[in-house]
């Protein structure tokens, strides 16, 4: 019988604990620092021993660094790459730059250099040609400006901190690009009920140093906190680092301003807990990858910042990250301590390390939020955000193995145990078309056959469109079609994104 | 200051705790008891009692009893007492009787004695005439119905179990009732994500039964959990006495199987954790009141089930009802008797007592759940289920004694303090249009004001439809107009209800 099987049944009972699941091989690659090892060789009377502070390990923490590095090679266009056809939108005209300056002068960018990185996806996968980044930094302003968008028919490519993984933040042709970059200031905070409203902008880390001085944490939080915007965040329903503990988003987010397609605003950002007055219409947008409105603010509910944190990493044969959160350092020690104890003594479990210092904690945190950035030194990175039955969770990474034998380098299953969620990637030297083909319809077909999701986090966004299918019935597909040609009926805005392409 | 503003903020931030607000009128009625009045009158150190047994006062728990006694006086038919006119829906025939025999044999209801029950809500404020009552098993059986109903033009009221407290779960006029009676069975269980499926009609309590067998709970409880069915919670988007501590629906409910209004299947009943494949559908569905679709099944996460469980009943000058869940009983009594002390020790709180005892904790939340039955032995009660700031959350009771005076018998304010919700009841000896003109719009202006929702939980269903303004901006009265022309162009289903009179 398998190991992992048997693992979560026990602690995901234990109500506060984060599960995660960490490949052996990007352990691994941390473990190179000697200052990792050496805490390993410690021994302590329950096998389980603090850990100690590396040296030189910890400069820099694990936020992805996203800007485009200068001269880096060019990326391919998308068009170049993927079959896609530009729909039938206006060009951006003189006229259009004129009105836009009107109405946020001195944020009209057209600089070639400063439009580079907003074309192009911080994974390097995809690149748009737009030639002009609009910059607001007020609803009415983006209201004025989708007005004007719609009248002409120019489409728009709304864009946060451009942190997505499927090619949904950037465009895909000349859309306007729509950043709400300057869109960061919070509008509110009680300090009793934990509720934060702000604009759209706001980087996720710089509103959870603001609600944590206040003794508040966000509900989410992301490896890509240092650069993603919570508006982007809504806009992809983020999942994350926090979600077994406290919830989706569908849940914690109160309240949004949006901007409809033809400028008009839609206020509904209340503070309230409960809201049965009418259907939820923000919950049409929560998800939604801006292409039914611009979410140009946010109102959501910040749980009380846990007293205690301990953090345990555990092994064999898979790592396993386990964070807890409470009122009591003593009780939260206890109860984990008995935990561990128990998964030793039964062998489940045959060796780890705890912390509960916040730079130790943080230090194992980044074992698991570097993989991504690690994977993409390993090569060409294929990747998949599959939910999957908690028990068939690894199966797909061992079948792959087999499946690809020598054409991968690496075959990397890491995830969310408490979730369900597996982040499959598939390293090479290079983009291979062969490759792809023995990967996919594959992984899609097999995830299908689970009724699992083919994005469980990640969204659809640019080039994961096509799929739909394999997780939706086709009734569902037309419903969202409708949805769309609803709220959006020239198609306007994030054209080419999540809904597949009409045959 | 006012102890009630003081009390939340120790308490609330307690991660665990569920606090309620309990009517010291309300305490009072159930007081009468000499089992209860003994408790109070014994003494312990930190001025804390254990509840020992009462004497006969829990022979019938809290649950409601909802079926119509017979020979109970004749409700008012809906459009006598409210300005509606029927729209011009087609009316049922023998021909659709037939119909309906050939899809549901022997499951197509036209007794009238049997039909009296449905035609009428639980408060007894709105009663319909329905003529037909139609019971299918599967969600096939649905499909057939509804195929046939939109074909014809047939309006229809989907109906779980009947405990609404808006009016609308009862036909206004001659609709079909359909209702989700015999759709009971678990689909199935899985005994470690804790991830039930199963059809609508299954009711709340023998789900919460089912699933504490397996060491689970449901994430919902209502007062009315012994006749609602789980797929008109969901339609309600039902709050409750778990929302504090386990969100809310929109982030618990995982799929939903809906039949659309033309008869289509639309079936998203996944069970999954994440899944951001396109837009999350389900979600216009929670909450809809059975306007957009009818719910046939759904799949939802039920936490483990708690191994301590502690309920604490404090006063002054407000009653407060705290539960605490947790996975130890000591780590949790310790918690629990650390922030009592301090707030005896304050003089937040000047008396109270504690239980951890299943039986004892069901007795003191029936001092809660029992509110609803008592107040409706007062006489006519005028209701109102509000969101409001927590600061604010007592001022309108206040308010409203003094406006009043002694044209109503009681102004009984109480609710869900973490959530910042007021169930706020006005009891008089008999409906009056003069103290109805006092109450409203008055209320509603008092919360739109303090930018509350004049629906926090209840929602709107036939009796608050019209309110909907008070909470939400024409925009998005508009956009919901929209989406219900595109799910259900005819206007069948549930008519009359949530969306406002049209101009």
């Amino acid at each position: 019988m398998s190991l992992k099987f048997n693992l979560p049944t026990p602690l995901s009972r234990a109500g506060a604990m984060v599960l995660h699941l960490v490949p052996r091989w990007s352990a691994r690659l941390f473990w190179a620092s000697s200052g990792w090892r050496r805490i390993y060789t410690q021994g302590s009377s329950v096998r389980l021993k603090r850990l100690g502070y590396p040296r030189g390990v910890y400069s820099r923490l694990a936020c992805r660094a996203y800007s485009a590095a200068p001269g880096s090679p060019e990326v391919m266009l998308t068009p170049e790459r993927y079959p896609v056809q530009r729909l039938p939108f206006s060009t951006v005209s003189e006229e259009d730059l004129a009105a836009f300056e009107c109405i946020i002068p001195g944020r009209v960018i057209t600089d070639p250099e400063q439009l580079q990185a907003c074309n192009v996806d911080w994974l390097k996968t995809v690149r748009g040609c737009s030639k002009v980044l609009l910059r607001p930094q007020t609803s009415e302003e983006v209201s004025q400006i989708l007005r004007h968008c719609y009248k002409r028919n120019l489409a728009v490519n709304p864009q946060g901190g451009n942190t997505g993984m499927v090619g949904g933040s950037v465009p895909v042709f000349d859309e306007v690009i729509l950043s709400t970059a300057l869109m960061n200031q919070v509008i509110s905070f009680h300090d009793v009920s934990g509720i934060l409203v702000c604009q759209a902008g706001c980087v996720l880390e710089e509103l959870s140093r603001y609600v944590q001085e206040r003794d508040f944490i966000m509900p989410l939080d992301l490896g890509a906190k240092g650069s993603c915007h919570i508006g982007g965040n809504v806009a992809t329903n983020a999942g994350g680092l926090r979600f077994l503990r406290y919830g989706s988003l569908r849940g914690t987010v109160l309240g949004l301003e949006v901007v409809l397609a033809d400028g008009t605003i839609l206020n509904c950002l209340t503070s309230l807990r409960k809201d049965n007055t009418g259907y939820d219409l923000k919950q049409m947008f929560i998800g939604s990858e801006g292409t039914l409105g611009v979410i140009t603010a946010v109102s959501i509910v910040c749980p009380p910042r846990p007293k205690a944190v301990n953090v345990a990493f555990l092994e064999s044969p898979f790592y396993v990250l386990v964070e807890t959160s409470g009122s009591s350092a003593g009780h939260d020690s206890e109860k984990l301590t008995n935990v561990l104890e128990q998964v030793l003594n039964s062998g489940l479990v045959t060796d780890g390390t705890m912390a509960t210092d916040q730079r130790k904690v943080q230090m194992l945190w980044a074992l698991r939020e570097r993989i991504t950035e690690a994977l993409s030194r390993d090569g060409y990175v294929f990747k998949y955000d599959l939910s999957l039955p908690v028990e068939r969770l690894y199966d797909l990474v061992i079948d792959l193995r087999t499946r690809l034998g020598p054409r991968a380098k690496h075959v990397v299953g890491y995830g969310h145990l408490g979730d369900g969620n597996l982040h499959l990637n598939v390293t090479a030297e290079a983009f291979s078309q062969e490759l792809l083909g023995a990967l996919e319809p594959y992984v899609y077909a097999w995830t299908a056959e689970q009724r699992g999701s083919v994005s469980a986090e990640h969204g659809l966004g640019f080039k994961k469109k096509n799929v739909l299918g394999y997780s939706k019935p086709p009734v569902a597909m037309k419903l969202m079609q409708q949805l769309k040609a609803m709220l959006d009926p020239k198609g306007i805005l994030n054209p080419y994104k999540t809904l597949p392409d009409q045959a």
